[in-house]
């Protein structure tokens, strides 16, 4: 399923990573228990074996019910955004459109952007998602009124109720109250699921059925990754591993993780790893700072300074073993010095590129980690997505925080609402 | 133009910015007297003024010959991928392809993308744009020799032969040679001009022509931008103050610069602000790390650890003055307790969205400088790179580097090479 090597991290430790081994222990041992901080929020860790199967099958119902769609749009911000939209990307045949084509709004405050999205509206047959677990988020609102305003011109009351679907609380919360009251098609936010945490619920299902995914096979990839994470033991316990060589690599002196990765369709993957260790570890002036970049592009852009800059980073590279064949032809004239390679898969190249520059790096003094997944299908981003929430989990409780709250969020709209004179 | 406010730095810092005064006018005349490290690369220094116009009119010609194109493939990595694609996202009006679509290559090593490119180029009327000084740099090499095949296979080698623009060295190279032999239309990367500055040339001109931008408008933004360098007086010179602050924060303890957008059209020009510092400062093991977030969309992910993470960062947010007219509608239910915001416009909200966001990382020891702009068109872009160029160029000399090269790129090359058997 999923390998990872820790050997070019390690060497940078003082300590081998097996001596976390107890506390490992313990920790997992809190997860299990709920014992441990924020342990309201746990909902997330049995999710791959506890799927809503009456929503799921409600989904693609709908799905079927509206197959001649041009767009879905996407209603929600964090975590009601980053986990279906990473997961189209990883899962996106380059050059592509779905169909329908998934759009998302609400996850910015763009007038530019929401201006000509309704524009673009207009000629199109669509529907809507609305993701929100209050209905009051500032973002999601705006663009729910606008949008709700548009589908009701254009189709009319009593159809646009029956285009709008509503992902919100089970029994609480304006959009609860909204889609009740309208009759809209509802799915539910459990109460104990961070939006974080929330990309295997109907927040990332329903996108996920209605661009096409196998959302079957996605599933059974998480449920393996939950299978594999039943043992504490860091021989065989891979997300752990990670979190446990992260963590160490925090304690000595490193402040920032960049994942990187050699396929462009992971690209957005990060933005949604970025938010769960971002979210879940920056606090209390702690936690890994998270960047992400995506080789060879960056090479040519960021590598400069991973590979010769401030030494308070180190690497996590996303490697993907199996892509698409492609050989690069020969040319007699051979004028750009490419015939060594004439012939070689272009995704052999893209390997040495890979494991040159990691030594490269390594040489540089930057501890690198690799994570090996098989290929880009949904099942490896179901069980990468489950992967790195447990290793989340993990690596948060190892360094003492409260992996599911996020207090400092709070601030800035506190300010906004204040300058916005809301009482 | 531009606007710089370091109000919200400077009260992190221990000394006053004007006090660098001295030491910036050195670097000025250092600079203008071409005596500092890397001399032999100002070529990007009077570009505004100097632009190759028998180049841009044969540009302008090459649209209207090809102006029923559906795409332009073009061909770049590094600096000549990064400033044409900020560029184009930058102006791009969203949800609406340009006409003929630019399509980037070349700018990686996946099979993936490369194969679905290749079969939806199949029933596109196409041409290519090849930018490489060598044409021996293996990405675009590589990518370059597939599309070379499908582009006479698609047309018959002479046409192919008239839809391939090569930009390249002006005398020397293997892109040189090949495009002489074939009689490529060719364009010329001056010697004197490094990759991460050569926006304002032909390599970001050519696709900014054929995707319809107002060049001209961006050529007179870069023209003010230099204008406004002249002076080394930090009252005046905005891009120097950007440059002196950011440089004091980096003496005073702050590891990472976040660049912050409020539109998301705004997200790319990060990805080329990048290239432009990291690569330019990051060596010796020295320079700020660079990295970027698009708010409010990041707030929701990334705020949390810049409210509350590691106290290493500090964020330059992009501010875009004036954007589209969209105000918000009245609801009468007012479940979503959004009335109290109805019929304000969108970017109003947006704009008490960044000064809350300000004031509450300020309280969270995040010092925070603010670049504001006009609006999101071509004059603006042109600008800004000039601005950054200059205050980039500023920045590396007063930490001491040569702003110019980019050894450390090397290295993964030099381990690929050996591992692909090259000799």
């Amino acid at each position: 399923m999923i390998k990872v090597q820790i050997k070019d991290a390690e060497r940078f430790l003082d300590q081998k990573v097996s001596t976390l081994q107890g506390r490992v222990e313990d920790v997992h041992d809190m997860i299990r228990n709920k014992s441990g901080l924020g342990n309201d929020f746990l909902g997330w860790l049995d999710l791959p074996v506890s799927i809503n199967q009456e929503e799921l099958a409600r989904i693609k119902k709908l799905k079927e019910q509206y197959k001649d769609l041009d767009c879905l749009v996407v209603i929600g911000i964090g975590g009601s955004y980053l986990g279906a939209k990473a997961g189209l990307e990883f899962l996106k045949t380059p050059f592509k459109k779905s169909k329908p084509e998934i759009i998302f709004a609400g996850h910015h405050l763009s007038a530019n952007y929401l201006k000509h999205l309704l524009k673009y509206l207009n000629k199109k047959n669509y529907a809507i998602n609305v993701i929100s677990k209050s209905g009051t988020t500032t973002e999601p609102a705006v663009a729910f009124r606008l949008l709700k305003q548009h589908i009701e011109e254009k189709y009319g009351i009593d159809e646009a109720r029956r285009r709008i679907f509503a992902t919100t609380d089970k029994a609480r919360g304006s959009l609860y109250q909204l889609a009740k009251n309208e009759g809209y098609e509802r799915f539910v936010i459990e109460d104990t699921v961070g939006g974080r945490f929330s990309v295997l619920t109907s927040v990332g299902l329903l996108p996920f059925v209605f661009a096409g995914i196998d959302v079957d096979g996605l599933l059974n990839g998480a449920k393996d990754a939950y299978m594999d994470a039943q043992t504490p033991d860091l021989k065989k316990n891979q997300a752990y591993l990670y979190a446990a060589t992260r963590y160490l690599l925090s304690q000595s002196g490193k402040d920032v993780e960049y994942l990187v990765n050699y396929e462009p369709r992971l690209t957005f993957f990060a933005e949604w790893w970025k938010q769960l260790f971002g979210e879940s570890e920056g606090k209390n002036h702690l936690g890994l700072l998270v960047a992400s970049a995506s080789f060879t592009t960056d090479l040519h852009s960021l590598g400069q300074q991973i590979q010769d800059g401030k030494r308070i980073i180190f690497e996590t590279v996303l490697n993907v073993k199996k892509t698409d064949k492609l050989t690069i032809p020969w040319d007699q004239n051979n004028l750009d010095q490419l015939n060594y390679i004439a012939d070689k898969e272009i995704s052999y190249v893209n390997e040495q590129a890979m494991l040159g520059t990691k030594e490269a790096h390594v040489d540089g003094l930057v501890p690198n980690i690799v994570i090996t997944i098989g290929k880009l299908d949904s099942y490896h981003f179901g069980y990468l997505v489950y992967f790195f929430e447990i290793a989340c989990a993990m690596s948060a409780y190892l360094l003492g925080v409260n992996p599911f709250d996020q207090p400092g969020v709070e601030a800035y709209k506190k300010n906004m609402f204040r300058l916005l004179g809301k009482k």
